[in-house]
């Protein structure tokens, strides 16, 4: 993992990131931690495959080789 | 695996988990172990894919590669 | 693979064991060996993923990277 | 790979195994070889993948990451 | 990752890239970053899969084992 | 791979082979050369997928992980 | 990766070449570069996947594990 991810990552602890990943799952939760392979720990996690149908989730362990893109929030 | 993820895991030892698998399966059972893979030991499972029709598998052993995320059970 | 796993998987020697298989086969046969990787040799194995068209396999070697979880018979 | 498996594999060489393939193909031949990946070397191979149109393949190297499983012939 | 394939992503750090995805999601950003597993730091990301409803991302990391191409403007 | 593999690709070389790739594509071509990871060269190489429509290759490169099985010209 | 491959991208140089990848997109363009992934750098790349709407892709950098098969132009 680039330095800059990993800065972009640190940056973004505790804030609100999207997460999405393979099969087309998207998620939208609060950043408690992550590692090199990008594994995630996010709180207060929503599932928004659906925008009609939005599930709480709440904290939850993402697998990193799940993971496409990640986007921290618009500043 | 971060620090975290095994921190919040070796929380969740004894307690209810929800596991969601690749190809959309869904798994709820009691987290009786776990290894930096995330291969998963749980007991008192249920294959929760299809709400209408929950199975009960019982103990078992999950591949780590399967698992897409892990969600502990709200406090 | 956590010791938890050896064990569990140690303790099933000789006894039947479910398996479920990546693209949604699966397995019900009589656990005789196991390494690492999850491959394992199974005897007396049947087909089960179409429970009205169950299928004797007998003997058979599992490459471990198909296996989504392995079960244990209930106690 | 267990030394189980190696073992069951090398009394089976000469014999006719049945190999599932990822994907859902199916052979049938005479295992000539194997090494550890369970990359195979078969001969008198058929494609038995449609019963009602079994397709003669000779000999065949199969790379061992498409294999799911391998069953010898009942005794 | 071969030195030209460096060269020319650094040559592009800081103007609008193109991004296939596995999948076939396309990506438009400015490249921030990247790394020799292709993980890219892109932003003003707009998700192009659809040119009828391009949707604004931002500040993304794209995992590389997800990148299918990538490439820089016309000259 | 196993010596036996080596041995059966080395013997032939020169020769023509089929080969059967994930995702249902069928070539065949002479054998020039291969690697370890089963990277092939052939040439005269045709496209034989859909046996309605062969289309001539020539001369190409086949990356391994994409190799289902080879099989060398009945003797 | 076999010298002969190495050999065979280095003949081809400068160029024209046609790359087939998973999932069944076709490119054609000048080969600048590669590396023992088959990591590949074109220029000049067309998207050859519908031949009824070739796209200009100008310079590229392909991800190695996309690719199926690289055709050099026949000679």
């Amino acid at each position: 993992m680039s330095e800059m991810t990993t800065e972009i990552l640190e940056q973004n602890l505790g804030k609100m990131v999207i997460v999405r990943l393979k099969g087309g799952k998207g998620l939208r939760g609060r950043l408690k931690g992550f590692d090199q392979h990008l594994n995630l720990v996010l709180e207060e996690t929503e599932d928004t495959t659906n925008v009609e149908d939005v599930k709480k989730l709440g904290l939850i362990i993402v697998r990193g080789d799940n993971v496409v893109l990640i986007s921290p929030p618009p500043r």
